[in-house]
This record gives C-alpha cells, structure tokens and sequence, in this order.
C-alpha cells in the first residue's frame, strides 16, 4: 500500500463536529463562551501578524490573530457579517478547565469559528495585536501560514467564499438564509423547488481539479508547462476541472491532450490537496506519455516542454527562478514532482 | 502499478471536443447538419426504447433514441429548451463520407446533442421509434443502459441538471444566459461582479463524494451500512461528500467517522465513477480500521456492520434481495466490495 502524503493547507487542529451544525442553542452557547476563538476575515483575506526574523527576512513569521467573543461583538452585529463554525480543538483540554466546565455543565471543548467582515477596521486590533495586517494578496500570502494553520484558513476561506458568490437562490433568483453553522443557505422563497428535496444549491461548492505529472515514454523525462501569468522561468504539472460525466482518469487524459497534444494512457493517484482559490480540490495523479510531440493549446499554455528527471530534481531544491524553477512546496505540483524524482524509472 | 478499473457510467464513445465549444460558427453548421445525433431528454431522463426479451424479462434492453435534426427542430424553438454539445464520434467515419464532406468543405465529423424540453411529446417519435418511452425513475432505469451509452448519457444529464437548479445568477439574483455549447452561463446584469475574472458560478458544478469500504483490522470484514430508503436486507459502503478544506483522505475519515463512530488511518484510492443523480463524481477507496465498535448515525443510517468476506462474495453472486444483498454491478459500492474480496488479506 502505498504511503499518505501530506500536502500544505491539509493538516488541521480541528475536528469540524459537523453534528453540532444543527445545535443551535449549543453553537450559540459557543458564540458567547469565553475560551471560544475567532478567526477574522476582510474580503477572504485572514487577520494575521508577520513578523520577520532579522535573519530570514524573505520568511516571514505568519500567524493567524485569535479573537474572543468581546473583541468581535460589534463586527457580528454588522449585517454583511457571515460566520462559520470551524470545528473544536482536538487536542485533549486542559485538566483542570474541563473540570470546571464540566461542573458548570459545559463540555469543555474549545470551538472555533471564522468571521468575514468586508471591511474589517484592523487598526480597532492594534491594541491586542499591534502587528496585526491582513495578507494582501491571497497568493503567495496564503502559502506562509505555518502548516498547522494553513488547513484552517483553508477551510474557512473556501466556506466564506461560497458565501459571497451564492448568496442568491440560484434556481430562482431570491435572497437566501444562513444555516447550519454557516454550512448551508436555504432559499427564502417558499414555494422554490430548491425547498423540495436535497439539492446541491443548497451547499458550499468544492471543485475537483485534476493536476497531472506526464512521464516521458523513456520514463526520464517529465512534462510541464507554463501559463503566461506565471514568474519568468516557472513551468508546473498540467491541471484542469473535471468536468461532469467524467472520471479522474478520463479528465487526466482529456486535459493532456487539450494543454498539449501528447496522449496518455496510464494514470496513478498520488495524493489530493483543497486549494482554497476558492475551492478547488486538487487531486494528484501520475501519468506515463504514449507520444511525445507537443502541440499547446495557446489560449492556456504559452509553452510545454519536456524535462529531465535531473533538470527537475536541480530546480526543486532552489529559489531562484531564473532559468528554470517549479513551484514552492506548498504546491501539489512541486509534490508531484518530488514524488516522481524520488520514484525509479519504471511508473 | 495499479490497473485501472471501468465502472458504469464511464465509458463514452466520443470525444467531447471543448475547443469547438466556443466556435459557434462550427456548432451551428453541426446542429443543422445532416449526419448531427440528437439524444432527446424530458425532466433529465432520456428517450428510448426498451424491448423486452422473451427469455430475459427482468433485463430489458434499453437504448438511447438517436433522432436527426428535422425530429428536433419543433423542440429547438421551445423557449424552455437546453441544447448541450456533447462531442463528436471517436470511431473513424466511414471514408466514402469522409471524403465526400471533405470535398464540400467539411471534416466528416459527426456531432452529437443532448436537448432537454420539458415536456416531450413522446407520440410524437412514435413513427421512428414505435418502442420509445421516457426512462421513469433515474433509479434503477438509468441502470439498464448500456456500458457505452451509459457514459454519454451521465455526461448530458449531469449537465442538464445544472442548468435545471442553476438559471438564476448567484451573485446577483439575475436571469443568465447560455454560451459555450451549454457548458457556460453567464450573468445578464452588465456589472455583476462575477463578470469580472473567471468564477465557478457560470461553470457546471461537480459534487465530489468519497465511498470507502472499510476493512476490520482482522482483514477479513468489511463494514456496510444501510439507509432506511434501501430495499429491504441490503447493505451498502459508507459514503458522504468531500467538504470545503479537505483531502479525499480526511473526508473517508470523517465521514466512516460520523455515520458509524468506527475509526480508520490509512486510506487507499481504488477508482473513481460519474454519478449523474444529479452530478457527483464518486471518488471510491480502500481504509483499513483501527477500532471496531459501530456506533450509527441514526438520522443517515439506519444500521451498519461487519460482514464477512464469505457473506459479501456470496452477495455479490446472486440477484435476491434475501436475507443480505449488496448494490448491483453499476455502483461503485458492488465493484470497491469485489476489488476487494479479490485481494488477499494484508491491504
Ligand atoms: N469551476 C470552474 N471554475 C473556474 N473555471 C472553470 C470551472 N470549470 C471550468 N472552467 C473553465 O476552465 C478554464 C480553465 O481551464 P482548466 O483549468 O484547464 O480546466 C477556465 O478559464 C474556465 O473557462
Ligand atoms: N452537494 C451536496 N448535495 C447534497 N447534499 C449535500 C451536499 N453537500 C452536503 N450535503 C448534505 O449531506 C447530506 C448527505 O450526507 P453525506 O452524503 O454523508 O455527506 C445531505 O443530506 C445534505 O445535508
Ligand atoms: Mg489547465
Ligand atoms: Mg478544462
Ligand atoms: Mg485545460
Ligand atoms: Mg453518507
Ligand atoms: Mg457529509
Ligand atoms: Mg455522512
Ligand atoms: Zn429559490
Ligand atoms: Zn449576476
């Protein structure tokens, strides 16, 4: 069997207790109850403080800004505010506070919750965390969460960005409401069809991405491409949405061939990562060539190229993106790749 | 390296050609031209045929009704009308026809359409087609295809079920319009915000769900559980949709854990189906327990335990519904039981 990968943005602290969307009075006990953590949000991008060590100026020190219940009262009464529960802590409580709570007929678990304000006043924040900013842009700001973090911003960012696109009955147009701790929206139209049954319009969206390393028939060489927004010298592994009717495998051949004239033939689940831009889930495959010529599709690929298995394993190790790089770890993509220089010859 | 399994619903006999999605020079001159394939749907289910063999009449045969552009040109004006490009025949055209529509000019490829009214007249096709009917229930009609057909037909209902749930912008509430051969809606309000960059909102959603069987950690029991809704005695693998922020592997976690309380590590991708009820793509695995107590969901399941692998091989052998049965051979859930029992012991 083979071994689990983890990838960036999928280790979490959390257990979502997705049961106890449904509680009501518990969440809103929650809401109020002082070991409770906020988490917050303006226009998806997370509060955070980034310090930077004298030595390591290009690292910087990110960690998202936790919240109790006082700090955020005023910003949940905001009518745009949308809140979601996260999960609790899954880490054991301490000792002696759970006695407590459990005295006081509390469960002593810690919830967490995530909180968007479109515009969120940071400098109101100054006085408990005087570094505090929010990331500018989600890429590459996203990527220097510690790993712990990273899947809870994940989680909260995919979730509150469904919230600002779907805030309207998509299959007839009315306002809808909030429910289950953030977890669904109901149509406010009585009569919609939505309300009949179980629908999808109902739920936050995940999108499956497939994203592919091409192994050369000679099995010493990898596929990668670039799109033009990339850095100067970046190529990754192909990627593209599954689309509906199609299995991994089929959305994997499809995608090679549209991106770049080469058909494939085999194809190997490695690993899975969310990538919450907004909400795709990225799955990671192998795949082996069964012809070599490249033919780009130009609306998407400026170019795609074959690389040596040395030329890969040379730009893995650096930061320098001249003249040839792949992207940082936290990608899937340099995953992938590592993986498949790793790997012997034969797929 | 693993082989690559073919379930239900995936196999297709065309090439869906996204290129030509946005020529729509290209699809007008196919929706008129005279070798075009036109598969008719009412309320997402497909006409056709079925006719009853004398010896088998409990396995009907079924296929789709394939109609030219004269038996459609009626339902095209329908304003209600969805009209889908499916893609184009992969096996080669017969070459007196090739080289004829080459000669006017023409590549000799031959489209195929989904339309969905509504309301179809079935009578009316009655002359091509004295047998035709629409499929009743999605479930288990949609099972009675064949393997070939199976896979356009999840393709095309998939789609149109998108655009049953989703004609109303949810961003803004607006009516949307239809582009790309039915792969694309976009927004009627010139300033609506998910007209600036590229967003999920105008692209067909696909739920991606996990299915998992999981192995007792003796190897030799697997876990099945059953929904109220079930035929009576049968069992089935656990399932449930892939949420925002999380890998393919947290999800078979989680979601062994909620509706049966059993634990699991190690989580191993088997192979992955379309399941076009309305648009899930089934993602199925292998995980192995690590504890063995069954404590069920009650509002998703309605009982869960471990079977043998003696008592699912004989399951999976015969059609009775008698005292245990598991799903038939077109869900995932009978092929994950049989790659399983197919395997020694150690996952
Ligand atoms: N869920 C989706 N979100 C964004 N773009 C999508 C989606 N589904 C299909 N697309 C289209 O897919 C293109 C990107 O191509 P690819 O990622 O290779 O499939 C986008 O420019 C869109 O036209
Ligand atoms: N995309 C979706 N479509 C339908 N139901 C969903 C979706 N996402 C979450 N759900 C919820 O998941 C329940 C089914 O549970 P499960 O399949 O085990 O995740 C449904 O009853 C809904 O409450
Ligand atoms: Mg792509
Ligand atoms: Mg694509
Ligand atoms: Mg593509
Ligand atoms: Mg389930
Ligand atoms: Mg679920
Ligand atoms: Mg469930
Ligand atoms: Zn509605
Ligand atoms: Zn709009």
């Amino acid at each position: 069997a083979a071994e689990e990968h983890e990838n960036y943005f999928c280790r979490t602290f959390l257990n979502r207790m997705s049961e106890k969307r449904t509680d009501s009075e518990w969440l809103k006990a929650k809401q109020l109850h002082s070991t409770t953590v906020y988490i917050l949000f303006s226009s998806l991008s997370p509060l955070v403080t980034s310090s930077r060590d004298k030595d390591q100026p290009s690292k910087p020190d990110v960690r998202l800004c936790r919240f109790g219940r006082e700090a955020v009262e005023e910003l949940l009464g905001k009518p745009e505010a949308i809140l979601i529960f996260l999960g609790i802590e899954m880490q054991k409580t301490n000792v002696g506070s759970l006695e407590e709570s459990v005295l006081n007929g509390e469960d002593g678990l810690i919830a967490w919750f995530a909180l968007n304000v479109d515009d969120i006043p940071v400098s109101k924040f100054k006085l408990k965390y005087p570094d505090c900013c929010l990331i500018q842009a989600p890429m590459p700001g996203l990527l220097q969460l510690t790993e712990e973090e990273a899947g809870v911003v994940a989680q909260a960012r995919s979730v509150l960005a469904w919230h600002s696109r779907y805030s309207f009955c998509p299959t007839c147009g009315s306002g809808t409401k909030v429910g289950e701790g953030g977890y669904k929206r109901s149509c406010l139209k009585e009569d919609c069809k939505s309300l009949q049954g179980i629908h999808n319009t109902a739920y936050p969206r995940v999108d499956p991405v497939v994203i592919m390393l091409v192994i050369h028939p000679d099995g010493n060489q990898c596929l990668l491409g670039r799109k033009k927004v990339f850095p100067a010298g970046m190529f990754s592994c192909l990627a593209g949405f599954i689309e509906p009717g199609e299995t991994i495998e089929d959305a994997v051949r499809r995608e090679v061939d549209e991106e770049s004239g080469v058909k494939v033939s085999h194809v190997q689940y490695v690993s899975s990562q969310p990538w919450p831009m907004p909400s795709s889930l990225m799955i990671g495959c192998l795949t082996v060539a069964v012809s070599t010529e490249i033919k780009v599709d130009e609306n998407e690929i400026e170019e795609a190229r074959w690389f040596t298995r040395q030329q890969v394993a040379e730009a893995l190790g650096k930061n320098s993106q001249q003249p040839f790089s792949v992207p940082p770890r936290q990608a899937i993509a340099h995953q992938l790749i590592k993986h498949w220089v790793g790997l012997n010859a034969n797929l």
